[in-house]
């Protein structure tokens, strides 16, 4: 008999993620949405494998279910989806573990974790990285915080979605390790638009520039794939915004603070990220904090050739 | 008849491009270094070869030399080797290039073109990376800036050594994309110690982290190779003096300033180089930067887990 | 009849506060601290003009007194004073107030307000600048955040030590306005030192620097005051210590970020701080920071002339 | 008879610069300006004092003048001044004095008085400060970089718009100083926004919290008086651009890579001007980078009281 669990939280990326759950022929899932219509569709998709239900509550997606996996924009709305009449606690069974794939910060993670743990339910953050794309294909890497027995507990559920599960230390961890992971991709796009920037106006195209660096010792994954797709092309695809990275940048940057970590760049870039938000607004991709760059220096990086010019 | 060229500035990588060079069948190779102890050991290893002279004085190497290769520490001795009753002026043939392999700074080259202009001679700036293993294997990357003509012309000579020849603009930008990706390399560098360093105090293990980052959007060069091979061994090898990418970095910042790019990241990373340079010393690996880190934060990245942990 | 106050912490600051307090004839006043023989002797001290008792517990100390002040290294020792058997919230009396002179940050003090008022007792926090000459002399400045009948009630026990009393704004007001103005000072000291240090290594006495700077835009206190008085003459008096600076500046920077301001100025000056106190040490004076950029720049400001030059 | 001088730039301070050196009876002075009909209306102003004449070229300005005053955006414009046909060098008598009072920079300088000293001309570098006021009252502070007695000869001159005039050191010493008090202004505007901002958006009321803060320790020139006089009441008149402070905080930033200094903080704030620059325009007073900040804060400093509040 399949093993009952939950997912709540079905936006960009929770979405895929809890239709790959559902399909899975272990589990029965419940889902649950605050924009229900949204949980409806997405049990609708899934309906070709499992049959996943919908619930009216937290409380109720909770009931019965031995692990109950939230995927929401911060802890904030984690943290406050754990309390109320219809909240769930009200509804988790002792023993249970909530796995939370949020994108969250540690020091609220630990806060949840021993709320939870007054009723005997145990957590694990787990957030994940690979995009909306890795998710729908199985391919999310997931950094895993919480005690080896209850990360060995949540693997399965994660292997539904996720093809590298990591466990990275104690609660807190697996969010900490996310967090800096995105603040070094931060780091990584604002200082190649700087220096492309810098270089368009010293008369050297980004094209050729980026063909050099991506052979060279200053190569990212910023400089290999986002900038030649995304930014010499013009296109700025919106698939990440920059406010949800602005708050990731943000909380690398206070744990660094919090652990005494003298960290100029990751605070400067905490910074930068912060005023690009302000400036383009709720929407805007990640990738188009170059976009602030180019408007303060004058220039746009790319996208201005001909084709078969080089 | 193979054509006379001339190769100035013997050290680390200057030494092994030399050897390349004149081992080719197609030059007859003058060598010169300032201490000529180091000129006749490169002569005598590249014997085999071809069967490169050692000049007495600059003036002498350039003395029928078709192309004259430089590859000296910065811009200024560069400059500096030009003039005076034994510099490369005094020797030098109208018509004859000079082809500069030092990382050096895109002003002071252009400056140096127009002083070779008013003898005739054309100049092309053409910094490689690589490093001392893409020098020996003629794998190096190099960046050239110049005229089309010149930059046409020094190919062949250039093959010798690279198997990536890149023509990025005018004199001046091949510095001006090298010394970019140095910055960038420096960054990188710089922030991986700062979230290394911050991730070790909350509990989660370098190489775990790193694991996850390099299958993620914060990966770098410096992320998938130094810090994993220099790093967490904590064996630090000696192979770029962080002296010579403090250097880089200044290039880079104040190119950015010329040009009116606000770059806060590559400004204050061109201070943090400064500062290790400044505290570590002229000896030091640039990858030991991220002892300065270490230093501030009271914690060392990786090194002390028993092997076969993980 | 006197009223009867409490008075909770006697370092550096607050026994000088303390005593002013207690020599008040409108007061009767419990001393308590930490190390007990320390509230004995400013018992002692203040002897001549009321009678201070020494109490035994936070308890003791507020049993029976209507305003209770505290004066503690940060917010987390005040909140933590009030939980326990012997601590404050044990002995507070319904309708008491808890005047927090504590250089603390905001949201922890908004949270202990909030624990205060499930007990009845109203909060100001109350930081005063003026150092311990101020304190002695009864010339503090007091900023204070609370609600206008909380700070109306407080101010009289504020002007036995302070003489402007500023009512800032709600509670947490006074210890942002007071973590702002040490990151000014702060950012003041570390940019002179720079600014200085520059100018000595181009040929500029410091002392000639600053007789023009303090004739002209760029002048502050710190150009003023401190580095005439402590840089110049190498005294480097200990009079605050560079750790507790380091705290200010942070309480500042977190509060930046918390209100989504983008700070870089002031979130690079609390990194520039925490390394600083990583590299003096625990017991190094503030103004000592000027001694990190001596050091990275290799040159000392001031000191080294001959009294009678100029 | 009255010595023979010249005074070139007549721009917003150099123009009562120039007024005040024609009125002097000790001295015959002969303007220039590029646009000719502000020498005259110049030359008109001052008429009842001396009775200045209107040079047509630099040359002519010089010829038979013992001592010339350049006052012009940059040391750009200064050297070129001295080429041509036209130019200084054409009509400067051997052993007269150029006496340069452009905020410009120390290495153009010591460039201009090597060019000079060729033709046995002596060159002091005297900048001001003191705003137009200072200038129309002779009470400008004025920094001169030079030899002993090049500076002894120019003080007469200088004296007759400055009140204080301090020699700091060697040629290009003078602008060193201003530049770094240029910067240090800089520093104080920025972060005095960045914490007035982040204190309005926490509930403080900007004149409140510099009612405390200019009465302890983080004060400040910038926020005793250009935050009440020009910030809060919202006015931001138009007394010095911000392009021409950006060009400042740039030379002294320049000067500390030059000398070896690491100084993050000087670094970003030339960063965060260039960009204020970049974003207000050419026109705009240097106090409105608070707009800046206030921009990215989403908040305004001030301005929005009625009066008579506290």
């Amino acid at each position: 008999m399949p093993e009952q669990v939950a997912f709540l939280g079905l936006g960009a990326i929770g979405a895929p993620m809890a239709r790959r759950l559902a399909a899975s022929p272990a589990y029965s899932t419940a889902l649950w949405n605050r924009t229900a219509s949204k949980a409806r569709t997405v049990a609708g998709l899934a309906r070709d494998g499992g049959a996943p239900t919908v619930a009216a509550t937290p409380r109720e997606a909770a009931r019965g279910a031995g692990i109950v996996v939230t995927c929401l924009p911060t802890s904030r709305e984690v943290a406050s989806l754990l309390e109320g009449p219809d909240g769930l606690l009200a509804g988790l069974e002792r023993a249970a573990l909530l796995v939370d794939c949020t994108s969250g910060d540690p020091a609220t993670s630990r806060r949840i974790a021993v709320r939870l743990a007054e009723h005997g339910v145990g957590f694990v953050d787990a957030p994940v990285s690979g995009g909306v794309a890795g998710a729908e294909q199985g391919r999310l890497t997931v950094m895993c915080g919480g005690s080896a027995p209850d990360v060995a507990r949540a693997r399965p559920v994660l292997e539904t979605f996720g093809a590298k599960i990591v466990h990275c230390g104690p609660v807190g961890a697996g969010h900490a390790v996310k967090a800096v992971n995105q603040a070094l991709l931060a780091v990584h796009i604002w200082s190649a638009a700087e220096g492309l920037a810098t270089l368009e106006k010293a008369g050297v195209r980004a094209d050729v520039a980026l063909d050099v660096i991506n052979a060279s010792s200053g190569r990212s994954n910023s400089s290999m794939n986002l900038f030649p797709e995304r930014v010499l092309t013009r296109a700025f695809p919106r698939t990440f915004r920059v406010a949800l990275l602005d708050k990731d940048v943000a909380i690398a940057a206070d744990l660094a603070r919090q652990r005494g970590v003298p960290a100029p760049l990751l605070q400067l870039t905490a910074e930068l990220f912060r005023l690009a938000h302000a400036t383009l607004g709720e929407e805007a991709d990640h990738v188009e904090a170059a976009r602030v760059v180019e408007g303060w220096a004058g220039v746009e990086i790319g996208g201005k050739y001909s084709s078969g010019e080089g």
